[in-house]
């Protein structure tokens, strides 16, 4: 391993540092006291990890967190110090036993099947079945769902900017400074690019998890000069004669050209901006890309911008574009194209109309499909405070329910329907039609026989008897896989990459109206016919009769 | 340093191995690169850290983050694989001693100045200003803002609940398994402390920060056992006597006398539930609060919550109380309340009236408010979601500007007002009144004498010419400490419990108004006579002058 690769190793090491046992409610370890005190050590349970509701209205999520979990599952450990730290904590009469017990205690007997990370799910399916000692089982909890809630949603939440923002648009994360907290950074970076964003300004993601970084210059560079005599060096070497330019002098001579093209006085034009944008084309002639809304867009950016990449293209070196931070970006956007376009064909230099515009001010899924609507013409959206914070809904109620015990079966009920839980070990399959698109996800118990192709399968709402349906399906998904078992991650999780096109491809299963922004259509969830008894017959058995009175 | 200690201290300094210089956005790397390159290496600037807008629609902010970034300037070091990735990121031509002159970089010559950690502050009043060399002060904004941003977001929340809820009532921060990230979670339990939570149920929060943690059980707990059967033990020795008592017994007893007292059948409550409080209850004799909306409050859970609670009673042992996560929380609880005022009086014993009423089901400052208008019983509150994410507003906009360049005032225009920059190395006073209360924060140029006690100072609006006071103040407070200079933490941050002190001192010496949650009048913040002029001199200069046309 080289000292780079280690040093990586090191700091996700210490990322992963803070997920450890203790990073768990207090109650989970109050009830694992419990269940030991009750002699409960060898019992075995089956808990379903699922969501109850897709976030921001929409009706499908996207699975991440997955790679987390099991690494949380390789170091689970109670280390002296948490011990000691519990020791204090819980009550004193606490027998020592169990101390010892914790301190022993490993994942080596917990099994963890799990739908594939980045696959496209549903309410209801389980995305993790956790099956093991009861006690071990109750402890992950927590930390399991802080793993997948927020992990999930981000990549949610990007994929749906991916699909609004269209195939042909740069995503760029730029949330760092308004998420919430350091490590809700970087997790918005990594699974923001696995929703569908194409890079991140964060150097630290772009380190750790190999994403591509992004990032120019801020409107304190462009204030930080004031005059043309704040420039210190203005000489460039021409990118293939290296003869040395002076491109302070060709980019006045450039601005009065093309003043006299877009019909902007260049008296107009701020010099401390040109004086920035020379400074920054110096230190980056083949990256240049300018923020051009620190003073006025029409009357002084675009102006000293094009002056400044038109005289680095005498040096040889080809600009890349402009970003706006402010104003009516479809407006600046259409302005900032057709200024481009002028400039291409008043100097015939075809290249310089598709510059590229990128535009980053407080921009969400609203403002891009109105953008959309009002005909911009950005190439690239930086995304900040809406995507790393999920503004719209900021969290995913991902639960861990409790369905089987010593193999009897566990029905949670509620005055609530939609939280009554479903009871026992269970498989989920996706039965897909001859279109290749996904028709349902089918719940059954996990002593029936898988669904086969081109049998009919009868489809059952869970908890509403009249909805039914039969189902041929032309192919059929087995969603679960054994990730983790014997103390060992069993399955390997997919690279990021792998994971990231595991989204676009498993959205493209999904109909379109089930992905549309305005009042999709609802994906469905069903059980077996088997499963939707065994549920009622629980149910009946475990609800108390009322009393009208 | 004890092996306790020692292990706390490096849990800590992982969770802080994700804040490094590289936790940045690429642009402040490629700016210095482009100020290094451009002779600006000499160049000393002064930027500010504030806020617009205070969040929550309320009218007030508190100030948190500032210890973490202190932290972080006296760890600020680019590692050789950092700056090895720098080198493969940039593009190929950046000069090698760029990376030399990255590689020595440290906060040595930059100054912090900062309001104290705790303190309420308002808009447009720099929270940090930062001193210093231009390309440092600049490569420290974005780490900085993650850090200032949520804490003083999660602080200010906290602060909401604790307004709202009024002193009486505990608050316990219940939302790891919905923050956002691990160390979103974590940043969570500790900013709500700080905020006036009283606790958490975060155990690595609780042990890294030393915060009370609080926690029972979950509904997993109860639908883990399904009769009577499955006590695998129910003997408990008497607290003082010692003497062996069979609880299930003694409960099953205390549940016939109860249920004539309460009027509900014996046969309605969950003999599962029964048998999981009894476990429990064995687990924690002491300690007895017991979830009890897993089946039906008002027909199992009570009922089987005050047997075992009276049984334990017989053995010496006094229950703490009871849980709510679901249903009508004003209802449940007054309907608790009276079922335990009736059995008080029914068997003479009246700390069992007393008992605690927890509720956590979804709260808001909202609901909390709904509750205190339809007259409540409860005694704590439990919270997540919307606590540890912000739901109402996850992030806070702090931003980090230019003010000052070698001495030259810089201000940043914007077709805005509310976005114009305050230039210049400028000082921050808060004016009190007679009744203590705080009447103006004062923003002045540094060159000005500081407003004294019985003088008569003019508070302008910064940007409204005809907005203008006169304030004759009883006490004026200077606003900042020098926290960082000469490469040392110059003024030591206050611990943990002293910052939340300071968050409720400082609260108080607000009006009332200006806190209330509906419709809070604003508090006001000035600027100085000469700093007035200043500003719009400044504005004048550097305005372009329109054309209209």
């Amino acid at each position: 391993m080289s000292g780079e690769e280690l040093n990586i190793k090191r700091t996700m090491a210490r990322q992963n540092g803070i997920v450890q046992p203790l990073l768990t409610d207090l109650y989970q370890i109050t009830m694992a006291y419990a269940y030991w005190k009750s002699g409960k050590v060898n019992d075995v349970a089956v808990f379903d990890l699922f969501f109850r509701t897709n976030p921001f209205q929409g009706e499908f999520t996207i699975f991440a967190g997955l790679e987390e979990c099991l690494k949380f599952l390789e170091n689970f450990h109670y280390s002296d110090s948490d011990i000691e730290y519990l020791r204090q904590t819980l009550p004193e009469n606490i027998e020592p036993e169990f101390f010892a017990y914790l301190k022993d205690l490993t994942c080596k007997d917990i099994r963890v099947s799990a739908i594939e990370e980045g696959s496209v799910v549903f309410p209801r399916v389980p995305l993790l079945r956790v099956e093991g000692p009861l006690i071990v089982a109750q402890l992950l909890e927590t930390t399991l769902l802080t793993l997948v809630n927020f992990a999930s949603l981000m990549a949610t939440n990007a994929a749906r900017y991916r699909m609004v923002a269209g195939k042909n648009v740069s995503l760029l994360e730029f949330g760092l400074r308004r998420a919430q907290g350091p490590d809700g950074g970087l997790s918005a970076s990594k699974y923001a690019y696995i929703g569908g964003f194409d890079g991140t300004s964060n150097v630290l993601a772009g380190k750790m998890f190999n994403i591509p970084v992004r990032g120019t210059h801020a409107h304190s560079f462009v204030t930080s000069f004031s005059t043309l005599e704040d420039l210190h060096s203005v000489m460039i070497g021409h990118a293939e004669t290296q003869k040395s330019c002076n491109l302070l002098e060709m980019s006045l001579e450039w601005r009065k050209r093309v003043s006299a093209v877009i019909d902007i006085s260049p008296e107009e034009a701020s010099d401390g901006e040109l004086a920035a944008l020379i400074s920054y084309a110096l230190a980056f002639p083949s990256g240049f890309l300018a923020l051009v809304d620190t003073y006025d867009v029409k009357r002084s950016g675009l102006l000293n911008f094009c002056a400044v990449a038109l005289a680095l293209h005498d040096c040889g070196y080809r600009a890349v574009g402009i970003r706006i931070d402010s104003g009516d970006l479809a407006y600046l956007s259409v302005l900032a194209r057709e200024t481009f376009e002028s400039i291409a064909e008043a100097f015939k230099l075809p290249w310089f109309s598709k510059l590229t515009i990128v535009a980053s001010n407080d921009i969400n899924e609203e403002t891009i499909l109105s953008l959309n609507e009002q005909g911009h013409k950005i190439d690239c959206f930086g995304i900040g405070t809406h995507l790393v914070t999920c503004q719209r809904q900021p969290a995913l109620g991902c639960v861990y329910k409790l369905t089987e015990i010593n193999g009897q079966p566990r029905i949670k009920l509620s005055q609530d329907v939609g939280k009554v839980t479903i009871p026992g070990h269970k498989e989920a399959y996706r039965l897909f039609g001859a279109d290749g698109h996904a028709l349902i996800d089918l719940l059954q118990r996990s002593s029936e026989p898988a669904p086969e192709v081109g049998q009919k399968v009868l489809c059952r709402h869970p908890f509403q008897e009249s909805k039914r349906a039969y189902v041929i399906p032309s192919k059929v998904e087995h969603l679960y896989k054994v990730y983790w078992k014997d103390g060992i991650i069993y399955t390997m999780p997919k690279p990021l990459h792998e994971v990231r096109e595991r989204v676009q491809s498993s959205l493209r299963t999904l109909r379109q109206d089930i992905k549309r922004n305005l009042n999709p259509t609802p994906y469905k969830v069903a059980v077996s016919d088997d499963l939707y008894n065994f549920i009622h017959d629980l149910w009946l058995q475990n609800a108390p009769i009322g009393e009208l009175s």
